[in-house]
């Protein structure tokens, strides 16, 4: 728990795959936090038939749900919701399953419809990923809902039977599988999508963006990401193009299982299932005329939280999930919200006057305010180097709703807020440019600067004004009393960078009268 | 600050090179962590004559004892603790110095003695080094101290004008040194210490353990850990050969400065005078007759700390310096008591109880204890992946008390202890030996048994006996009710190592009945 006042949320969720708990710790509204998660594979779906769940799977599930009770009273948590989706809906049996729950280990499961799975799916993903208009894709184990985002709000959606084991167990007789059988799962996802005439609209949406969720889509991507070597920690904000998706579907459909369950990322207890659901990804892709998607490890288990973290808000969707995300990482580790929040005035107002030499705009300053407020994290782990483990726990931590190449730029600015010459290290050439590396050094720059021009966590900075010519910068610095600190830090650790980021001397002056007492003397 | 009831206390040490302040926080006899640092070279003794300390060094230590007010004034530190030793010592305008200091700053120097500074120096290196009796030796840039530690207490020092600044001030004129000045220097050192007769004992005493302290013997240590690409992120604990020093002593005695200054692990603003302080090194070693030394990051600024630290104690100085580093770590990184003091019981009691297996003793016992208390350290970065978290917290932070080698492998018992098979990573050829990949898998399975014991985090496993033959180790679980989680969860996470480790196959029953509700059903 990151703080004593935090209340423990357990979210279970028994799909037909696969049974998860959650448990968050959270203070609903202001922070939280993973606190820990159990994952079995149940595979409730398996021998599903007219009569409904089958009798293995009916004592797999309920052992799984006692282990989970139990796990949950032993380990203090205050809250418990427990959900049940696609098997437990569409089994004849499924309502005698659930009393038998409620009875026998006192959960009361909340059976979600196709639409409420949609739902909550896209508030997982709404709360952590920047998405105004566009599709959520949830393929899970017995059942794919598709869902429509307008004005970052849930605005419809579908269920389809087009859930990875459920394909599996009505086509896949075959390893690897064979073409007639290929050709049958195809038709199936085909008809089914055809029936959803808001996926079929021949007209293109500029504002088409994709958004795909599951243990699928995270295996998915997580082969694709191995490939890459991608150096981030977390697959959140993956980016999936068809391109790599494609390569996947012809590894899964050609190797057989034994193979398939070596291949480098992909789940072994997956492997014998997750071929379908890479056809439905690639097939919602063709259809919405997508060239690639994002990963969100966020789904419904997030959603049924975050509906209960912002409860006292009509709409359970925080507006900017960017700087949600920046507080949350900053309040997790308990940041001093005063200096950081000055250190950002700082360096915004440095930004904004310099703009004529940098020439950049809004999301280059979005960057530098959450790498602002985030530049101490790291004294957590140790004052020495901490700058290093500000960069180390956002690397791990990832920044929802930023991109992977903004994390990464965020991490590396905290790197470099006190010291070091700013390179992009760790970056991969895939994500960040050769103008990043300028960029990070001009606002590294910046950053350090308003850094040692609150040396004294006090503010005795109140404010900063910049002209130059061609050949000097001069800087003045408002305060009531002589910033005899910061001037002394900032010219002996600062001021070397900024003259090299934007190539021309710089000069630091006050304007509270010098104070004799603070006068330098070369040692 | 770790915690909010945390005070604020700041030492400032003006010494005759260096001043320096450290801004601790703490919970006086609880837990304490560094939380900023500032050094600046004032050089305070340059041109120190008859007439006192020369008016350009005064006016130098003013303005920075001045920021120094002001930085702590500004950061909200509680308590000030500042200090000068010997160039106001010895200085015929000490007094003066300290007046006008009083008067103009409002800080109240505490004028050490030479026999006070070798006993706060020593105060600081006891509290985090393991050293029972042996010797304490601090270079400073004035004067060298050398204290005798017996029964784990300060007994007697001395103090001798065998500064490293002192020293090049006196007798260095060419560059690099000449033949003469360094056999000068040498017999300058050779002369005072002979004057020290309870440093020239005939007798070899087996306990002459040599702890050394100061920039000088800091930066020597750094030059040869990069030398040897060392692994820990802290040189605390770092044994220093007389072999290397020597190698040191080679190289800055003969490159001129230029060259010296791009020497790797040396400052730059050290080169031109730290060679007469490896020579004191040196000669201290060869009359104590011992082969190594052992490097204490801290000094005089900590042992002032630890007085203030320990006041509610007779004697300030931790009586078991590395249970506390354990706890101290532990308390900072707000770990759950209760579980984690479960864990080590439980781990603890295996070890016991399977010695006959492995051999083990108190050492290995005591490093197992350690990895249980830090295990889950980590997730204060993140929940996934927190026990590679936990590794690296400990790699940083260091754990004074402990041997790099045991350090180590804390931080690896930590990393393996609920997923991964052991390995020796990052531990460097010279540090561990192949006995110790063994070792680790063994403790590593039992830690990773024990936490999956206590995986509810209620104790509900009380306890747990071992008895085994040559093919099967069979484990019975104390419990008042059913451990169905721990039994589910250990099976499936801890069997396989623990298997692996000790050669058997293992059986885990329970003595509370089993309990059919959580009979396992295969997936």
């Amino acid at each position: 728990m990151f703080s004593p006042n935090a209340q423990r949320i357990a979210i279970i969720d028994l799909g037909s795959n696969t049974a998860r708990l959650i448990v968050m710790s959270a203070i609903p509204g202001y922070a939280y936090h993973l606190d820990d998660e159990i994952r079995e594979v149940v595979r409730l779906r398996e021998g599903l038939n007219e009569q409904g769940l089958s009798a293995p799977a009916v004592a797999r599930a309920l052992v799984t749900l006692r282990l989970f009770k139990r796990f949950c009273d032993s380990s203090h948590v205050d809250v418990i919701i427990p959900t049940a989706t696609s098997a437990v809906r569409e089994a004849r049996n499924g309502a005698a399953f659930m009393t038998q729950v409620a009875q026998e280990i006192g959960l009361n499961l909340r059976l979600l419809s196709g639409e409420e799975e949609a739902y909550y799916a896209t508030l997982g993903a709404l709360n952590e990923l920047s998405l105004t208009n566009g599709y959520v894709l949830d393929v899970g184990g017995g059942s794919a809902q598709i869902a429509q985002v307008q004005d970052h709000r849930f605005y419809r959606a579908v269920s389809h039977p087009l859930g990875a084991l459920a394909l599996t167990e009505q086509f896949v007789r075959t390893d690897p599988i064979a073409s007639q059988e290929l050709a049958a799962v195809s038709r199936f996802i085909d008809d089914h999508l055809d029936a959803t005439p808001w996926l079929n609209k021949k007209k293109i949406n500029l504002q088409r963006r994709l958004v795909a969720l599951g243990g699928a889509v995270r295996n998915l991507a997580k082969m694709d990401a191995v490939r890459q070597s991608y150096p981030l920690n977390t697959l959140h904000g993956y980016r999936l193009t068809a391109v790599a998706l494609q390569e996947n579907i012809r590894l899964l459909a050609t190797l057989p299982l034994a193979e398939r369950r070596r291949l480098p990322g992909l789940n072994s207890d997956r492997a014998d299932i997750i071929l379908p659901g890479a056809l439905v990804l690639q097939a919602v892709m063709a259809r919405l005329q997508v060239e690639e998607l994002t990963v969100s490890i966020n789904g419904l288990r997030e959603g049924l939280f975050f509906e209960h973290f912002w409860r006292h808000l009509a709409y359970p969707v925080m507006a900017n999930v960017r700087r949600f995300s920046v507080l949350n990482l900053a309040r997790i580790y308990n940041y001093d919200k005063r200096h950081a929040a000055h250190v950002r005035f700082l360096a915004g107002r440095l930004f904004q006057q310099l703009r004529p030499l940098h020439n950049y705009g809004p999301a280059e300053q979005e960057l530098l305010d959450a790498a602002a407020l985030l530049h101490d994290l790291g004294a957590v782990i140790s004052y020495q180097d901490h700058h290093k483990h500000s960069q180390t726990l956002i690397i791990n931590s990832g920044l929802p709703g930023f991109t992977p190449r903004e994390t990464l730029l965020i991490a590396l600015l905290t790197r470099y807020h006190r010291k070091g010459r700013p390179v992009l290290e760790g970056c991969g050439g895939l994500l960040c440019t050769p103008e990043d590396e300028e960029m990070l050094l001009r606002l590294a720059a910046i950053l350090r600067l308003a850094e040692f021009l609150e040396r004294g966590r006090n503010a005795t900075v109140d404010d900063v004004t910049a002209v130059w010519d061609d050949h000097t910068l001069r800087l003045t610095l408002i305060a009531d009393e002589y910033p005899a600190v910061e001037l002394w830090e900032a010219r002996r650790y600062a001021v070397d960078l900024l003259e090299s980021a934007f190539n021309r001397g710089v000069t630091l002056e006050s304007t509270a009268p010098p104070d004799p007492w603070f006068m330098p003397v070369a040692p």
